[in-house]
Order: C-alpha cells, then structure tokens, then sequence
C-alpha cells in the first residue's frame, strides 16, 4: 500500500475536490443558517442528520407533509447574470407553497447544491438567500450537502435542490374531497414566471430575440434579468389565517403544468373548474414570450402560470368573506372559476386557441 | 397576446422538456414506488407534498431526525457503465446511514433526479433502485421531483439526490455526550468505496491507467465497473437491536472526509480516539487505488473509507456482548481503536505517512 514511486502523487484535491473550500462556504453562511433555528431545532450545524422535535410544535395529531423541488434553468438565468442571492429565495418559497396547498406549515428544509468547481462565494450566497427565505417563513433550515462532481456541472454552474417538511392537523389535512359544484375558485397573482417555464423562456428571450440579461425586457424599463429573476413568492403569510376553515376546500399551487394541469391534481373525479381567461390582464412578461415564440395557447397554459401563482377554492357562501380578508391582507385577489360537473377536469373560456 | 405569425410557432418540447415523457418515466416506476408505502403513508403518488402519519408510527416522544444526500460522481461510473439500477440503492442506503448513527429509524424517503434529457428508461430503473433500497429498509419512498434541465446536464447524464426523514425517540437519540476514556471503538467493513472518493478513484483508473469500465481490476477477476459499482451498506438491520442500549455511545458513517474527518463529529472535546491501523486488511481496491495514484496516507484516510463503513463506540464492558451479537447477526465485526483523553481527536498508528 505505498505510494507508487513512479507515479506523481495524486491527492483528492488535484483531482477536483477541494474539502476545504467547501468548509470555508459552510462557515461563511453559518451565521445566516443559524438565524433560522426555530424552538424545534435541537442539533447544531455539522452533525450527521439534523434534529427537530415535533412535539415542540404543540400540535394534537400532526400529519407531516414533506416535498421535493429544485429551481430549473431559473439557476442558469442567475448564473448568466451573477445574481446568487435570490435562487435560495425561490425554492424555499416553492417548496413552502407545495405543503402550504395540503394546509401544512413549514417545520423544516434541507438544501443540496450541486457543482462542478466550488465558489464559496457563490454557494454561500445561494444559502444565504435559502436561510432568508427560511427566516421570513418561519422555517428552519436544518441541514443539507454541498456536493463538489469535477466535470459534471460545467464551470462554476450548481443544481439546487431543496427538500420541505411540515405539518398539518389531521382535520385540516386539505385534500380537495370537499371539492363540490359551485365553489368559487379565487386566484392570487404571481410575481412572474416563478420556477416554470424558464427552458422556453430562454429559447425566446436569448436565442430567438438575440438578448442578453442585462439588455432591456421587451416593453418594460427593466432588464431581461430582472424580469426573469423576480422571487417566486411564498402565499404562506396570506393564506395562513384561513387554514383551519373548513370552508378551505383546496389549495392549487400553480407550476410545472400550469393551470391546466395542475388544477385536476385536486378535483374530485366528475368534477371540473371552468376558468373565464378574460377575467384577468395575462401580464406583459408572458404576452411577449407567446407572441414572439409562438407559443400555443395550450402550450402557454401548460407551461407558464401566466399571472397565477395559487388558486384558493372555497364554499360558494363563503367566498365574500375569503375576497375581503385575503384583499385586506393585500392580495390582489379575483375569482376566476367555478366548479362545475363535468368530465373534463378544466375548461379555460375565453382564450383563443384553446 | 397572439402568436407572432412572422415566428414559427415554439412549444415547450422544442425548448427540450417534455412533460408527456415525465410522466411516462413515473408510470414506469409507480408500482416500485407504492411497493414501499408503510402504514404511515397518506397520500398516493402525484400529490403536491406526500403525506406521512408520524402517529401511527406508536412512538412515545418521536424526535425527527433528517438528512440530505447526493451520490457523487459514482454518477459517472454509472452512466458509463450503462447501470442505472444501482445508483438509487447507494443514495438511500447513504441517507439510511446517517440518520441510524443518530438512533433514528426511516420513516420516509424523497428523490430528485435532474437531468439534460430525460430518457424514461434510465429514469425509471433509477427510481426503481431507490423504491427496492427502501423497501428493504422499512422506509416509505414517499415523493420526488424529476427536472429536465435542457443544457444543463450532459446528455444523459443526471444527478440524483436524496432526502430522508426518520425518527428516533428523545431518550434514545444518540449525540455522542455519554462518550468516555475506555470506550472500545468498533468497527464494520465497508462494500466498497460506498459513496465517496469517486473523482479521485476515477482520476487513477481512467486518466492515469487508462482503463474503461469493462476492462479488469487490476488484480482481480471484476471489471472496473464491478468494483466501483459495489453498493454502499446499509447498516441499519445489524445495529437495529441495538439503539435503544445505553451502553451503545455513538456510531460514525464514514463518509465524505473518511476516518479522519468523520470520527471527531461525534467526540466530546478532549477525547480521542487512537485506531489501531494494523488491526484490518485495507480492502484491495484500496491498496491499487493509493499505489497507483500515489496517495499520501493521510489523503487516502480522509478521501476513502478504506474498508471501514461504520464506527460503533460503545461502553468497555459491554464489547463482548456487541461484538458476539454483531458476529451473530453475520457481521466482519473487529475492534478498530479505543478512546482516550487527547487533544487531537484522532490518533491514527501503525500507518507510515501518518
């Protein structure tokens, strides 16, 4: 077992993995990931897995929810323009609304990055914008990896991949079976493409326009970035004082699929959600991105929210009631659908091609 | 908002996502994945968030324990090699790993595979490999994410990363604290090189030797593949009796950072653990890896596990009992190193380099 004298020696870090770079990342976003521990938190940074005590919560008979999301191509926007802050944002706030639409509240998350070279800097601002997220949900972040794969991600390019876990009281548990003929269906506005769509967007905004991120959006006095960067927003906050209202019947949160194909993930077999698409300006972002690609109708609808970031389905008598607490709370919130019986689980009126 | 009729018209499959052949790699698996649905699994496949009744478990005061994890470049070993169906068991046997040396059984598991294209085939016997590791370690696969990630990933290339929760009750979670001067330290044999040190593994075979996944370890009758493809261990059947004895003071997952940088996660300061470097055969893989690439020694003890999987730190007088019971149970189980008092957390004799 002696080193072969003919050869040079190879250490782990002349093949790419540098364990020390890593730790200076870790420590540098430590203070940031700390700032999240909530009373449940029982471990430190750097133990094997990390320790959360359910019972510290005071719940009766907590269900958890738990959920799996990365960002997408979002990251290579970020990574085009430099930006690493804001990625971190977008996925805690996916990840929360993903368990927030089967009524749970945020316990705690775990990050993963992925890249081929290390940046401290880079990663650590990439955590940092997770903890922040982390903070203003209530959430905290419990753990995660940092992977360094030499030659796998190309240059400085990273995945992220986050991972939710919740909970919820079993009787307020949504599921979508109280779902019934002439609910309301209310939308909540999204604060832009969120974590969908961004392959299309690309191939429209860098390839078939020729733009750069730093170059004007199409209409607007803000950068190609800044358009495509805008936070995914999280609707925990919002929706947080009507989660135990047995008039709550379903939660949708709008992403991969869009409205159409999100929506029957919720509705009761025999039932259908009939969308009016004219009771709502499709924002300018996604008016360019469909006009200058081409996009069918269909197509846009499945893979970009088009202004929707969550859909709230309630019982028709109160739904008054939901419109003025949410807009109170700030929403710009419209009623968008009904429920209706019928075999088609979604029916979008009022939009051409479709 | 009408398509541009000067552009051809530009859907999401163009862009290079392909919902429809999503769907087709889950279908694939879904049989796989319901097979390890637990009692405490609510929710079927398909939901925003997976549900999981920490209840039905029948726990007195359940402390969550949870982890992140990702495979490596073991990736890469893989996708060469053409087996996908490996890859899966590795990350939740790891994830497995790290919440046991805690105390803590699984509850559930959640995947994420990113990729550039994603090829249903490849996808689904990935899922598979985690669905059958799951279901043999009593842990509900409960959800996950798949993202195709047009120029992202290299072709067919994907990292896969893992999530797991598990629970452990408060009385019975293992920190490490009851750790004394005397306690005997032993230790459990490695697969492989489980998880880690692939980059540098890789370097020495296939840049400096120059040899392919099919050709022949040098010294052995297994291909290249056969060796580094070997599955890392889970090793919560044989330690399962034995979480709930007092006398049994930690347990170390040598992952990433090897014996020692694994070891002093656990150590009370001012204790230290000497192994005794003579006391096992490093496994032959090992032995060329280190030759061949020229490894200083203590590279080589922080970069592989070097046959050593896991580290059970129990009380002096109860190591014949641990030890029989280990032997019993089918395990290679040996005394690797004893704890002192020391400044350095890690003494490590017997190997030249050290």
């Amino acid at each position: 077992m002696k080193p072969n004298e003919t050869s040079p020696a190879l250490t782990y870090r002349d093949s790419g993995v540098d364990i020390d770079r890593q730790d200076r990342a870790l420590s540098m976003a430590r203070e940031a990931v700390r700032s999240t521990f909530t009373k449940g938190v029982l471990s430190d940074m750097g133990s094997f897995g990390g320790l959360f005590d359910v019972g510290a919560m005071g719940m009766k008979d907590p269900i958890l929810v738990a959920s799996a999301d990365g960002v997408g191509t979002k990251l290579q926007v970020a990574h085009r323009a430099g930006r690493h802050d804001t990625v971190g944002r977008d996925l805690v706030n996916h990840c929360v609304n993903d368990i927030l639409v089967q009524g749970a509240r945020p316990l705690f998350f775990l990050d993963y990055v992925g890249t081929g070279t290390l940046e401290p800097e880079t990663i650590s601002a990439v955590i940092a914008g997770c903890a922040s997220a982390c903070r203003d949900n209530g959430c905290a972040l419990l753990g995660g990896e940092t992977a360094e794969m030499p030659g796998f991600y190309q240059g400085g390019e990273y995945d992220l991949v986050g991972f939710i876990v919740g909970a919820v009281e079993r009787e307020h548990v949504l599921t979508g079976e109280r779902i019934q003929v002439g609910d309301r269906v209310l939308a909540l506005p999204s604060a832009g493409l969120h974590t969908n769509g961004y392959s299309l967007a690309r191939k429209v905004l860098f390839d078939r326009l020729g733009l750069g991120v730093a170059d004007r959006f199409p209409g607007l006095d803000q950068s190609v970035a800044d358009v495509l960067l805008k936070e995914h927003r999280s609707y925990l906050s919002p929706l947080s004082p009507w989660l135990a209202r047995s008039e709550l019947h379903a939660l949708v949160h709008i992403t991969g699929g869009g409205l159409l194909d999100n929506t029957p993930r919720v509705l009761p077999k025999g039932l259908c959600v009939r969308f009016d698409g004219t009771s709502w300006q499709v924002p300018h972002w996604f008016q360019v991105l469909v006009a200058e690609g081409g996009v069918p109708a269909r197509d846009a609808y499945r893979t970009f929210n088009m202004g929707v970031g969550l859909l709230v389905i309630v019982a028709a008598d109160a739904e008054e009631e939901f419109r003025s607490g949410l807009a109170e709370a700030g929403e710009a919130v419209w009623e968008i659908g009904r429920v209706e019986a019928g075999a088609d689980p979604v029916v979008l009126q009022g939009v051409d091609g479709i």
